[in-house]
């Protein structure tokens, strides 16, 4: 359970992206790209499909697919009460077994929206 | 891999409701109403959020909670562009496993939103 | 979404067992040995096994793994207000994604406990 | 836990493909295409291909893809002594909660291979 | 593959859900209410409902949730030989794609139950 | 999302091994050679074993299993265009879950293929 760092995973997900991409397998291009074309506007919004992204990402547990599009909604401008209730709803549907991946989720919006540092102590006043 | 009735679905969810929660177990009791209040508007309005359950059900790959949500989806407005766009984004993240769900999504939807019968042939002049 | 029946999964699964089994391949024999030996009392008893057997079954969303447990459960002794103790921890453990898989137990369980029909409906005097 | 019967499996994906792919939306179109080509032969040839989505579809527990893999591996000349041995592979991997796909399965290679009907007892003298 | 260091853990866990349970979301501060009461003493005593979660977690591969139910079968008295017991049917039910989630489960519970610290040497005089 | 060094996970599964396998449970004993045993050469020849061991892996996204058999993979002589062919079929059945466990894996293929550092730039001379 290391902290998670927003910068040092951007970083490794560039590095270890160039990696794999650099082999130039058809296949494995294509699909990252269909990838991307998914969150682009259409009849949804950008805002809408990566709340999406998110609990799609919440309920199947990756914590690196999580952080991705949090990054991605805070850029878009979802608020922190939007992401709280995208994260209810994956919590709900998906259960107990998603909280570690909530509670790295609120780490990570706290590094985004709160300008945090990785593991820092949360401002409010009482325990739990 | 039976055709999949809504209106069957619909009556058998509420006599196997009326099943287990006429135990009255007050965990299960008390999660059934957790699981409503999550879908209601808060931050995030009723679609958005019936979009994310939508999704979250396709990646997890369950017919019954897709129906369900299809349903509420169709009752709350959401059209079918946008359904679509929200199924693409279950279709990338959770993969082909998740093609036979889509296959029943659509058959769902044809029932809910043009009034067709379970089984009945698309109206596409064309064949995949 | 048919109706589970009990009496068609016994000899459904019978029959099926005796096509693969009857294959004599040697990992798949030993395998099948090793998951009833997993049951058979020892620093736990056949009890608490056959329950935790229940709720891995939930969590990862098998009906039919399900229903074969809800059977051996009867027959070791669990009493109804057992298994919707350990239901109720498999559905905050797994979520709202597992209640589809709640109404088949409770079907199942009427079925094994109150003699009852699939598809009889409850005998609760209200609904939900 | 209907009989499986891979006849009608057939004819209810290419209606239920047609009635989403009818809805012509680019990425899922897309998903469609880049799915049919990861199983062409490349540096791994197709029946090694064929056997990949045999057990990835056990392991994730899909009946309908399974029974669409079993329907390639019979195409491009897949033993049934190979599919045991990859079956075998993923019943160790997933676990007895794969069980029940692993009736399926043989039920459907029974069809497929030995031109059994669907719910036809088995052909062993012996039962388990 | 860090070393899982049960004391950083609780620390970790403490302060992250602070950080999340601060925001007072009503829905997952309910969630969070339910999940501690679904292992409250019923129908099933405690040690039951913990060694439920602790299958239900390995199951369902969480290393945290593993982790922290071991803490609490911990101090409800649940013996070694207990915990191997329900390991093993975790082991038996999710397959060898659960064997990772073991080897952490024993460094924890080297840890709680021998004081071991993280990553010590085990006192077997053999290895394998 | 720490670097994932080869050297390092091989080290600590044995260690951990040892830990559980030193409590002598025969259940999970017998489960740990019946796992050997599945990827011995027989219908099928060790190569296309590991490769179903890989691709059953990627799809259920554990590292840990991803890396071992990797190293297997590298062992029996697989080609890196072979690996790629197979994590290609992961990734389209698993969709972009998978993905973070795609980049892990070539990290560890750069280590175990090509005698690069944990952590060390590719040599690719391009970004993406």
């Amino acid at each position: 359970m290391p902290r998670f760092d927003v910068e040092e995973f951007r970083r490794e997900r560039a590095r270890m992206n160039e990696a794999i991409l650099g082999e130039k397998h058809l296949g494995i291009a294509r699909f990252w790209a269909l990838d991307s074309r998914a969150y682009e506007p259409g009849a949804l919004d950008a805002k809408t499909k990566e709340l999406l992204g998110l609990v799609a990402s919440t309920v199947l547990r990756c914590n690196d697919c999580i952080a991705y599009h949090l990054d991605q909604c805070h850029t878009v401008g979802a608020s922190k009460e939007e992401l709280l209730d995208a994260l209810n709803v994956a919590l709900v549907v998906g259960g107990s077994i998603t909280i570690p991946h909530l509670r790295v989720a609120w780490d990570v919006v706290g590094q985004l929206y709160d300008g945090k540092k990785p593991g820092e102590l949360p401002a409010h006043g009482h325990s739990h």
